[in-house]
Order: C-alpha cells, then structure tokens, then sequence
C-alpha cells in the first residue's frame, strides 16, 4: 500500500464513532500492522522524540540487529507514511510524519481519559 | 501477555516524547498487533460504537468468517485488554474498555492536528 493511497483516504474515523466498513478496516489494520513490531515502534519513537531529522547512522547503533534488517523496518514505516527519508552524502535522514501518526492515533479516541 | 499485565504496566508515555525501551516496544507492539486485522479492528469498532454492551449474537452476522474464527478474534481483543465480556444464558455481551483505547492512541499523540 503507496503513502499517497494511505494519505488522500478517510482512513481515521474514530471507531467509537461508527462501525468501520471493510475498506476502512483493511487500511486502519495495515497501519496497525506497520507499529506492530518492537523494532518498528522503536525507530519510531527514536525519530519521532529527536526534535530534529535522524541520520540513519545514529539510529543504527542503538538496535543489536543488523543495518539491513534496520532499513528494511524503516521502509515499512515509509511505506506506511509515519516516517520519510533524503538522501544526503553518504547518510539517509528521516523525520516523523506527525499527522499521519496522529490520524492513526485518532482512530482509538473515545474520549476516555488516558 | 494478559490484561493484568497490559493494564498494570506504564505502556503508553507518546513515542514523540522519549525513546521507547525494549520493554516498552514490545508491549506497545503487542498491543499494536492486537488491532493489526480488519476483522478485528471490525469487531472492535462495532463493539465500541455501540453505546451498550453487544450480544454476540448481533455480531457474528456482519461478517463473511466463521462463528469459530470471531470467537477468535474476540479472544485478542479480550486479552489485550480492548474489551470484556460476561455470559449471560446462552450468549455473551462484550463491552469496550475505553481506557485502554485510549492508552494505545496516546502511544501516538503527537499533538498534530488529525
């Protein structure tokens, strides 16, 4: 699934709020699917608390997996639109796309206090 | 991992807020994989926007899958600590549990607007 599919949907209608179809399921599973890994959560909130971009080179060291297994994570969460990437030099760089996390986050809100 | 576990523990401090832990990663995964499924986030959604506890009588018939395969599925939800139940008679009725929706979206609260 393309960032720009996942993008221009309704994909967050709060699901305490009406009954989602299965199209609205099968995408707000798939963005489920992209956080529900450790590593994936990790890197997430690792380039999400940065403040500023993260070179991969940082990110790296602080995973006992290897570099490759890192970029193939961090292409799933591209994929899924919560993070985006340059190249620069020799380094990628990535930064948060804090709407599209707080769209997923959105889906769960009922309102409860957390 | 049970719902004592889940509710016990400090799971949901926002990933844009400080850098998950491995512990933290892998319960916050844990719960992510729980709403990774459309039939899931299906049942979750219909469950949660019903405004009273639902009779599985009235769910099972919204979906092409088997009553064996919901009961399933009612089961992650119910030990990720997203909704309980009780028997009365023949059925059961499942409620939501909006607390904990709500922790897990807070995972991802970056304070963007959705």
């Amino acid at each position: 699934m393309s960032k720009q599919q996942l993008a221009s949907s309704d994909c967050c209608t709060p699901i305490s709020s009406a009954v989602l179809d299965v199209e609205q399921a099968t995408e707000g599973a798939a963005a489920f699917k992209a956080l529900a890994d450790p590593v994936r959560l990790r890197l997430l909130s690792i380039i999400a608390s940065a403040g500023d971009e993260v070179c991969v080179c940082d990110i790296t060291p602080q995973f006992d997996v290897s570099g490759p297994t890192i970029s193939h994570h961090l292409k799933v969460l591209r994929e899924a639109g919560l993070v985006d990437c340059e190249r620069r030099g020799t380094w990628v760089y990535y930064w948060p796309i804090r709407d599209r996390m707080q769209r997923i986050a959105s889906l769960l809100a009922t309102g409860a206090s957390a």
